[in-house]
């Protein structure tokens, strides 16, 4: 594929190339599957096997070895082109393993031996597969800093009570990343985060995702009742209502994960249709060649933001040095949700654009684009943060106002 | 619903509020049915027996009455409101009612008793509920002038093979018109048109719609082979290659039809989610009073647009003076087509941002909003015109060049 | 003009061709003369002579007699294919002509005779072309509703006191219709309106309109320095901070003509690039077919949302009923909002792809288009409602609340 | 300027940040000027002594010695925030000379030893400041492989005849670069490229440049009337009508260094708004925060595709490996013609919003904006490609056809 997005590291490079076979195994499954909303639990399998899922573990414990935002971006671009509904599953899984990956390489003494032993115990069986990772965030009728799932303290730990939505990938997970209300030491209540083993007793995955488009993606609810959580697993990121500092380099990495796969599947079909027009005799249409040229310079829109994006969070995220100060965070989160929403405006175009070039047949349910028309357009729904939030964060923040993300005040 | 489209006659309100109780009991259909892909027979029953298929059949033969092109449109934007698949199939049914009623009342002379005797017991069974008509005249791979479905001579007619697809409402019809190649008297082949009843020996009505949107709209392939018409039922309508001057109005109105169900659908789709909005509470917020005030403009626009380009058809082809000059059908068609293609456009934009209002809920397939989106793209397809041409024929008509569909001489 | 608006009554038409006339003289006006910013002070003078500027006077008080809204929107069309500039002026002039002319004609009783025999004074004085009319409303740095400009009593009436903007055709104004903030009888300010004689001791003219485009609208300051104006000639309308009902009817007219103007601009750019693009022989390039069709599409959504809303207007405001209460006003003023906004949109898009067709050429002053295209981008800074203002009022009047402009408790 | 495009050399900061104090001055320069439309010529004798026009001249020779394609963009967005008029003159002469620098760093042996000797000393006269260099090649009526302008075979040279027009800096020129159609060997006519200086006999710059934007750029019409051209100041570049091979580099830089400008001029449009809108306290109105992030949003873009297409040809030009062939030529310009072509409308966007958030102040002359919202509407006029040629030209090389300008054989 021309001008695609090249690796800038040679575990990068192993990491995309793995991707792009999984691609292609991914696109071979009948388009029928997608339309019955079988989960598609061997696409997990296969990647638990071929190393994909340990992709972020260092090298020393197993993994690939990526580091580079950059190369993990253009790996979810070439995973993306196959199946969406799973690569924006790997999307997650694997922005959490960079993250404690990044934990574990931090700074000594930012973190204790206790848990740098508990990392790396967790990052050895993400390489051997064990561990397929669900970020279990969304609760329905509230905003991501203020979960109504609570975490009250038990003789051991915590206990878990709520319901999460949208946990993208849970039907393959064994271990869900959690957000809860918890109490603070002697303040307002917290906003928490928690590591929850699938096994754990009160934690129901229901099988009951059923949308239009990204099918496979297993993004059902998650009910947590009484569930038990041991104190280490679970810890206070500051008050209900703002985002969290501990997770800011998540957020960000995340953020354009997967909008990388957005890109991807923009990639795949405008690969589609420029080969059916050109097999049908048809290149020679003005019409066809307008669309197609609109097309490339969304493609190039979207790539160009993807690797500038990744470029400017590497180069302050990778330094070593102390971690982001609110208003820094704030200044990067900025750029990168000025590069992720045009990249998913982008990739909704391109699609859009090819069905059109496709004639009637990209309707048909036989024909990849219209899979990719009901796929791509769940990108904006995506937090933090969705459309509807979106114009508002940025224009904040570039006015110099405080995001409402930031302000633990608000109602609700 | 404030602003809607309101009918001129009286004729026509009845019809538009027919039609409107139709749309509230098809809209109560489970979400599934459409998912699974059956094609809602029983919809079509009801509309037989409530005599809104007759609408257009004159009164003295058992019809509602109704002439007016501005209420026809009206009322397609009403059922447009219940479920779109049903809808595309009576905007093209009762289109077709209304061109063979329009025939019927032509300046005398200009149809033989004959055919006049014809069209009133075809009409007749139409206001009984016993017809239920399907345009079959798309082929894969060709343009709509250029049929490659043929018509040979036979003893007592002619024998039809060949294969249409997109043949909206096929499970349900009794008579199929269709386009064919068939020999010219002693010149080039000509285009013509058939109405072949579904009992026809020869005549096979594939169940093989499965597209993303427009499910239960039971487009699937009609394939004839060795398939008889006797002579009556055939007519040769100029040479192949060039839209014929017989079906003007018909193509006229039809296109118009068609853009007032996708009309209707993006009225649904924004009721929805400012009722949604409001009972949420959601109403103050500037980011969704901002997506609101969009979908108002673009309703604006495509309620104004259907209401100016019925008035211009009604005034010229409801005069009873003697049918349209190419050229003249070409500068309507223009305006015709730009309507169309602006309210289309403007109904997929309105369903578009119902999505992003209604957060990730309208994604689910619980919620209607998931049908619209996946519906009112197929809006663009329909032909003439589909989006890749439309722009060619609108530019070349306003420049003062023949459009190619005039043009017998181009390849293929 | 292909598909033009047409006017429905003889009046109209009359008014509509005389327009016409107009609007050729004043586009021989050498583009030169624009961009020195001269205002055109003698197609003030032509129109004066014409009864151009009496169109709205009834015909037994010596004008042309014109009442359809839609006609008036018609000629404005008409007349702004001409001069932008001196087409804006008139509109207003000739929608305050239409306002008194209603008012005259009101429910008997609504006005008493004294109104009646000023209103015919001043009726008949422009019908012989001895007024014309300015309406000076804007201020610097605050709201339509809550003007600055102060109106305290004194002994024979009033002192004004303030300084107004974008007072459009003030170099060629007799009389100013202005608004003010005068004590309340003993309650809260009222928002009141005056009509101030030019030769008025305290008003002054500044002749400093420099803008882009418009040049020649004259549309510079008027400053009211202790500005005597005798108590019939002005009325209180209602509290400070709240669209005044006196003047629904004047508001919502006034925003149709206005958009008529750029409707008007959009259909000259259109005719001067297919007029230059076929004597150049170019009409054959696909890319060229292309921007026309978008150009007739957006045209045809201007042309249609004029008509209808002029319909919905007359409909309503035509019908000797009494006035508009508030909730009706906005729900109509919601409607115009958004014909005016989508109009104003599409002729900014026309003139835009007009340059683009033009090649270089209409980038050039000495080509009519580089004059369009900043006179078109004045549209949407209008008031009321500007691009900044018209998402929320039109998304808030939807979703059943009450608009900024309704509410006389907010700030500033 | 947060997440402004930073330089990746050390020379390259030099540039940008000379040309960052440039265009402060010159933003300094009365609006008027603009309006009165006098040619700028202080600025450039400030450039000459500052040295920026030098900045590409190796620094051996006594320049900055700039080589990066992507500093060289850097500087240019710096000063189109200044002065968009004397930005693009820059970009075209600073082009020229990274161009001429290159040839003269070209393998060794592939240019002879006399070439060298000349472009050392034309270098060093750039360095001194004494050389501003006008590339006039556009005519009006045909295309950029088809000049009219012929150089016919003279005793000690050629002759030149013919108009030029679009040549921006003319009028501060010391050397125009100019295209011609020349005689081949025994062939068919070869495209020709020639170096002209200013005093030669023969050659006439008009200062007939009246454009409603880019009013300081000088981009009047330059004659050549029987015009004398010694030898070695001309080469045959291929036949007529297909793009030259020896100017591939030149084209490529020169239409990504253009496009810089622009974005430069949209950077200052947001600074300028958000800017007014932080003093004038309403940062806080949500539709200016929507305004607001949606030019943040294309600004983002703008830089994204600048960095990365410069990137993409340094990867290629800068290598040392032979020049490039054809099919790779249109590869790269397929992608710098969609980086330039999204960021000029990119810029042509945010001007348009910027002005939307100034309220009516950006419309006055007085207001920075409204020279800005005039001048950034000419990026889509330059060529290669124009508005209306890019289209066909991405399409065609993406689908893997031949561009039209590949085509000798083509008419006109």
């Amino acid at each position: 594929m021309d001008f695609e997005l090249e690796c800038v590291s040679a575990t990068g490079d192993r990491f995309a190339k793995l991707a792009g076979r999984h691609a292609d195994e991914f696109a071979l499954s009948p388009g029928q599957q997608d339309w019955d909303g079988v989960f598609p639990a061997e696409n997990w399998v296969r990647m638990r096997r071929s190393g994909l899922l340990g992709a972020c573990v260092p090298e020393d414990l197993g993994g690939l070895g990526v580091t580079s935002i950059h190369d993990l971006v253009v790996a979810m671009t070439r995973l993306g082109r196959g199946d969406g509904s799973t690569a924006i599953g790997v999307a997650m899984h694997t922005t959490a393993l960079w993250y404690f990956a990044r934990l574990r390489r931090g700074a000594p003494g930012t973190i204790d031996a206790g848990l740098t032993r508990g990392l790396e115990l967790f990052l050895r069986a993400c390489a051997r597969g064990r561990v397929v990772a669900c970020v279990a965030i969304s609760e329905r009728g509230t905003s991501l800093g203020r979960p109504r799932t609570t975490a009250t303290t038990a003789p051991d730990g915590y206990r878990l009570d709520g319901r999460k939505s949208f946990c993208t990938n849970s039907p393959a997970a064994t271990v869900f990343l959690t957000s809860v209300r918890m109490p603070g030491a002697d303040g307002p209540d917290q906003l928490g985060f928690a590591l929850v083993p699938r096994e754990s007793p009160g934690l129901r995955v229901l099988q009951n995702w059923d949308a239009m488009g990204m099918r496979g993606s297993g993004s059902g609810d998650v009910v947590f009742e009484d569930c038990a959580v041991r104190a280490p697993f679970i810890i206070a990121g500051g008050p209900v209502g703002q985002l969290s500092a501990a997770v800011f380099s998540l957020t960000l990495v995340g953020a354009l994960a997967l909008a990388g796969v957005f890109l991807g599947m923009a990639e795949q079909a405008q690969a589609t249709v420029v080969d059916q027009v050109t097999r049908a005799a048809r290149a020679g249409e003005a019409a066809i060649q307008a669309q197609v040229a609109e097309n490339e310079i969304d493609l190039a829109c979207g790539r160009a933001l993807m690797q500038r994006a990744a470029w400017l969070l590497e180069r302050r995220l990778d330094t070593g040095a102390p971690d982001l100060e609110r208003a820094e965070f704030n200044g990067l989160m900025r750029e990168v949700q000025c590069a992720a929403t045009a990249t998913k405006r982008a990739a909704i175009a391109v699609v859009d654009r090819a069905l059109t070039i496709s004639g009637g047949g990209g309707y048909l349910n036989a024909h990849a684009l219209s899979r990719h028309y009901r796929d791509v357009r769940a990108g904006p729904f995506m937090q933090p943060f969705s459309a509807l939030e979106v114009g508002e964060y940025i224009g904040r923040v570039r006015l110099g106002l405080a995001p409402r993300s930031d302000d633990p005040g608000q109602g609700n």
